[in-house]
């Protein structure tokens, strides 16, 4: 089974990449994708006038501040747009795609962060109705009873509370509770770079083999999003993931030609 | 096995529909929702400045003008914002629910309409990018999949053509095609009056029982989206259903007390 994320950028080809499932699918794989929808969000929550606000931790991580209306903005435009869009592309390369957020039969289950700090300067401020949360437990049942019924589950966050309350959450971290409890052995992450870069922007300073073991080593090179992937990889190791794929989502064969060596394999 | 249809309306009390949805489950009974989103739909795409056309067709049926922007718009509302509320909603209340596009897994295929016509005054326009198309086939196997494994589907349009395009589609149409195809014998409709009326707006005016062989008789009665209702009724009833019960979304015990009586009967 392969696990197959790609990211929210615009430059991702979806065709290329549906071309390549339907090709594996075909030679008896089991595939589970994950999506983002960063920028199409961000465009509509700009057009809502609500532009997404990003707060930073005082450890130095950016998330998302999702309070109620950036929640509804979260599921028009992962659940809905995104989603369904990438559903109907599967589906017109004859691969019989279901979309599912995290919601869907508890699919992504977590706990809700009662308060989150967000450094402003020298300040550090409290904030109480944000609506996120770290993924903990998967309904892997629904996951195995749709592969083994022929269809491609479509996955997206948001995920629900203990609650029952819907949470924005960290996909790569998710992602990899996910790789733990569907023990995958290979997870493809696809987004607009050929791979972990040693320089910011510098395609060709592509970083080819990372080591499981000393991933915090390689924090440095990591800029913004590309942070939180590592620490996602790292979190998916320790649950027992052998080998993750970095690769590029522009370019023709992506996941079969990653799976050969192009981009960069930690492992 | 009981198909709930519930309107796009903002009246509808959605909490005492799931009141009522445990109840019926803790009792054994089998159920699939379907729900609108109109009222969501026209609201957002208001606020993203593509407000929703209404065209008419030369027979007098109105319909909305569905470009790919509102396409767009439909995916982030009914598929997105509205079903996974529903969904989370049904979650809090202990019904394990999964949502569902007529995209999904094929639930809802139809033939996208390639012309259709707009009467304008006295003129008749042709408009040929509409993404439009009537639902014909139900992929039952997916719905019996989820009801087998005690989850709860909650549907929504839009459906998928025969040459994968996402297409909108009426909605009352395509659950009479569902209810046909999952050999449903009582559907419940619920929407912002006691029932099918006699004088629109006079919720005094309410007809308690209606002939299902003389439905065209009742066409007279019927405002706006209530022509539609009837129209679907009689497709309905066509395809095997026995019974429907058309009622108020709005009131406590909304589901129970209709099938106790409460409301307009169809048979």
């Amino acid at each position: 089974m392969i696990l197959i994320k790609i990211g929210g950028g615009k430059k991702i080809n979806l065709d290329y990449i549906c071309e390549d499932i339907k090709t594996l699918i075909n030679q008896g794989e089991k595939i589970v994708l994950v999506h983002g929808a960063s920028v199409v969000r961000d465009e509509i929550a700009e057009r809502l006038g609500s532009p997404t606000k990003t707060i930073t931790s005082p450890t130095g991580i950016s998330s998302v501040y999702t309070n109620k209306e950036a929640i509804d903005i979260f599921l028009m435009t992962y659940s809905g747009l995104v989603n369904k869009k990438i559903v109907a592309k599967l589906q017109f390369y004859g691969v019989n795609a279901v979309g599912l957020s995290g919601i869907d039969g508890q699919l992504w289950k977590g706990k809700r962060k009662k308060a989150v700090y967000s450094q402003e300067g020298k300040k550090i401020k409290l904030i109480s109705d944000n609506m996120t949360g770290k993924v903990t437990e998967i309904n892997v049942n629904l996951i195995n009873l749709l592969l083994d019924n022929k269809y491609l589950p479509v996955v997206c966050p948001p995920a629900l509370s203990e609650e029952s309350k819907i949470i924005n959450t960290d996909n790569d971290w998710a992602v990899a509770v996910m790789a733990g409890a569907l023990k995958i052995e290979k997870m493809v992450v696809l987004f607009e770079a050929p791979g972990l870069l040693k320089k910011f922007c510098d395609e060709s300073s592509l970083i080819k083999t990372v080591d499981k073991n000393k991933i915090d080593k390689y924090l440095i090179y990591a800029q913004g999003r590309m942070k939180k992937k590592l620490l996602g990889a790292k979190e998916a190791f320790r649950l027992g993931l052998k080998k993750i794929y970095w690769s590029d989502g522009r370019i023709k064969n992506p996941i079969i030609n990653t799976l050969k060596g192009v981009g960069t394999i930690i492992s």
